[in-house]
């Protein structure tokens, strides 16, 4: 069969591995696709550096407007990242009858309706295994893999950053600060790491994925999204203590009145495998009602990582550009007239548990007035710590984990907590998940 | 679009299964699928308890011939099991024109090629992601999501029943015997556990997926299989102090000089995730050169896992079916007319590292003598554990860790041990993994 033709917007770190896997692993690649896969053309803003990239080897390298508009290019493969000029070069892409491989899950995550629709009306590919997880088929694995199950929820570790962050401050004790200055300095995180640190990241990944599990539309508007900037030592240390790992989870649950969506750091047990997950690994929890509890873990990122799954979706465009749109999976997995209506639930609807830090007075009769709040407000208190006061300090920690409830209860008692004379400090809110 | 008609051979277990989870998510499927997958026979030995099973609805129950002849049928599921009248089955189906996918790891693992063969000259998909590590979707994964990769190894914990065993045996310190009955007396091993604890079914699964990952031909009859029959209480605990697990691993590795295709129970670092697989649960580790390690986990059985693969191919073929062959992703990965010719390695030509248990005298020399021995054979140490005697005993044991090494080494080392007039009992020899 004749190669698949393909144009490479950006030759960076994805775009870079993308060549540089497809060059090393062409024949291999080749023996299973049935065709070659080759790169007919490279789209660079700096054009000398690309062709640098690429020592020696003979590519024609254009402007970005000039690969989305070559006739040679059969599928585009946008690594730049950001919302622009990525999206109008995918736009003008579809627009041209190309097939669109992207890694760019915040674009997807915000634009990913009108993209689809654009290239539903043209009849092209956009394939994104990239864009959640790296090198882990997690795409694959719920758009097809899992196919036969109601998705329950999904819980995964999907920012490596964040992960490694949360990983040395445990192992180490260090605090949050000093460990992003080490992160910065390996690498892991940006120098401006807002996205990673903020949760966002996280949130568009997740968005993804709940589109998918849950048959919905694309939701990053409506997530909660928290990051692990307030995360301080003494927490991950009281976690532990109480059997816990501290983890930022992307978490989308169906639930009946609706379905959860959410990033932020979460008490998971230690024994579960997904806790011992560490450093800028990802993994992701998928429960269905048929296959049970599945996990899927690798590298999030990196080159060859992010190259793995690019090239992945190169190959089933390989083997479906010349069939019937019919015999493509969807998408977000389900047909887009069949989408459901179930609405994203506000964080206060939310049902978990909790991990709650109290700073109070260490005198009598402290325990019994939290207890009656607790009480009132339709918490169960599934575990309590409480620490013996310093040497000479007349304040101690109370450590709560709940079981249960609709998050609104936990507000209204922390309020009530708070108000109370001897309670001497805001209480420290941390979300917990049995993933049992 | 016109339903996809299928006809499933045997009600049991994974029949049983597939046709609750069809008729309980028939929906949910349908939105993704584009299309409804409808039973439209069972075939059943026993057709009153086929009826009983499907307790009020209204499927045409006939015999095993009958629909695999069926005009109506257009994928026939095969959940019988074992050889016959499996093989026989699926190949008149297949003559008559009918998609297949099936469960049965023993019959493609023996008569893969043939079955294969049959369904490429009449154009027939034969889809088997069941057959493997039941709910994950371990084949798709391999064959699609990694396709990118020069695969390395894998390494996978596949088969439920031994996982069962050797977790109980570290967390309760019983006797191999002691827990193969309980596990009996649950339901996690069968009358005959045979396939099972001598690690046969394991070597089914592991050919199967070294065929994918590697583009070799189907090889079970030159896999070394070991079961976890051998393996005493005392050397999980000796394994146990010095850091590492006891799994039992279906292993495939590429070397330059072949592949090593073997299952045998192996000690892996305790830190690593998958050494922390407890239970029934199966794991799947596959080390690719572009995605790095990435690992998928997950029940390995049970009615609605295994399901939930046979589904997932379903909806796979109802896409497909009226798609060219030229579309579809080939049976084991690679293309037929591009299959390898790298031999399998004989376990003399192995490499890996070992843990050796000796029983020898507690006395001045003996320790010389062996490494003595070790050091003529190339045979260097890793880790050495010498036990005190018991109070009154003149014997202690020695446990060894060698670094990595072929094994025709490893086997002129020991025979040259139990030669030593101070060796008092055969020695023990464990393989052990890094998986790094």
């Amino acid at each position: 069969m004749k190669p698949l033709k393909i144009g490479i917007l950006g030759l960076g770190t994805v775009g870079g591995g993308t060549f540089d896997v497809l060059t090393r692993n062409g024949n291999e690649i080749s023996r299973r696709a049935g065709r070659d896969i080759q790169i007919v053309a490279v789209g660079a803003r700096n054009p000398e550096r690309a062709i640098k990239r690429m020592s020696g080897v003979a590519i024609p390298v254009m402007s970005l407007e000039q690969t989305v508009a070559s006739p040679d290019v059969d599928v585009i493969v946008e690594t730049l990242g950001g919302y622009e000029p990525a999206k109008s070069l995918i736009l003008k892409a579809i627009a041209n009858g190309k097939h669109v491989v992207t890694a760019n899950k915040a674009l997807l995550a915000m634009h990913g309706d009108e993209i689809f629709s654009a290239a539903r009306a043209k009849g092209m590919i956009v394939a994104f295994e990239a864009a959640v997880a790296g090198g882990i088929p997690i795409i694959k694995a719920l758009r097809e893999g899992l196919v036969a199950n109601r998705i329950e929820w999904i819980a995964g570790i999907i920012n490596g950053t964040t992960n490694f962050i949360l990983s040395e401050m445990r192992s180490k004790g260090l605090p949050f600060e000093t460990v992003l200055a080490d992160a910065q300095a390996k690498g892991y995180a940006e120098a401006d790491p807002t996205f990673d640190i903020e949760g966002i990241d996280a949130g568009h990944k997740v968005s993804i994925l709940a589109a998918i599990a849950f048959g919905i539309p694309l939701s990053f508007e409506k997530a909660h999204v928290e990051g692990i900037t307030k995360i301080q030592a003494q927490d991950i240390r009281y976690a532990e203590e109480m059997g816990y790992r501290i983890k930022l989870l992307g978490i989308a649950r169906r639930r009946e009145n609706g379905i959860e969506l959410r990033v932020h750091p979460t008490l998971i047990p230690a024994k579960r495998l997904i806790a011992n997950v560490e450093g800028v690994m990802n993994a992701v929890l998928v429960k269905g009602d048929a296959a049970g509890a599945t996990l899927y873990y690798g590298p999030g990122a990196g080159a060859t990582a992010t190259a793995s799954a690019v090239i992945a979706d190169l190959v089933d465009v390989a083997r479906l550009i010349d069939a019937d749109a019919s015999h493509r999976v969807p998408y977000l997995a389900f047909h887009h007239d069949r989408i459901g209506t179930e609405p994203v639930l506000a964080i206060d609807e939310v049902q978990t548990s909790y991990y709650l830090r109290l700073r109070v007075d260490d005198k009598p009769g402290v325990l019994a007035d939290i207890t009656r709040i607790l009480a009132d407000n339709h918490l169960s208190i599934d575990a309590l710590l409480q620490k013996e006061p310093d040497e000479g300090e007349a304040q101690t920690d109370i450590i709560l984990l709940t079981h249960e409830t609709v998050e609104k209860n936990v507000r209204r008692a922390i309020a009530a907590i708070e108000a109370l004379a001897t309670t001497r400090a805001k209480v420290v809110l941390l979300r917990l998940e049995n993933l049992a």
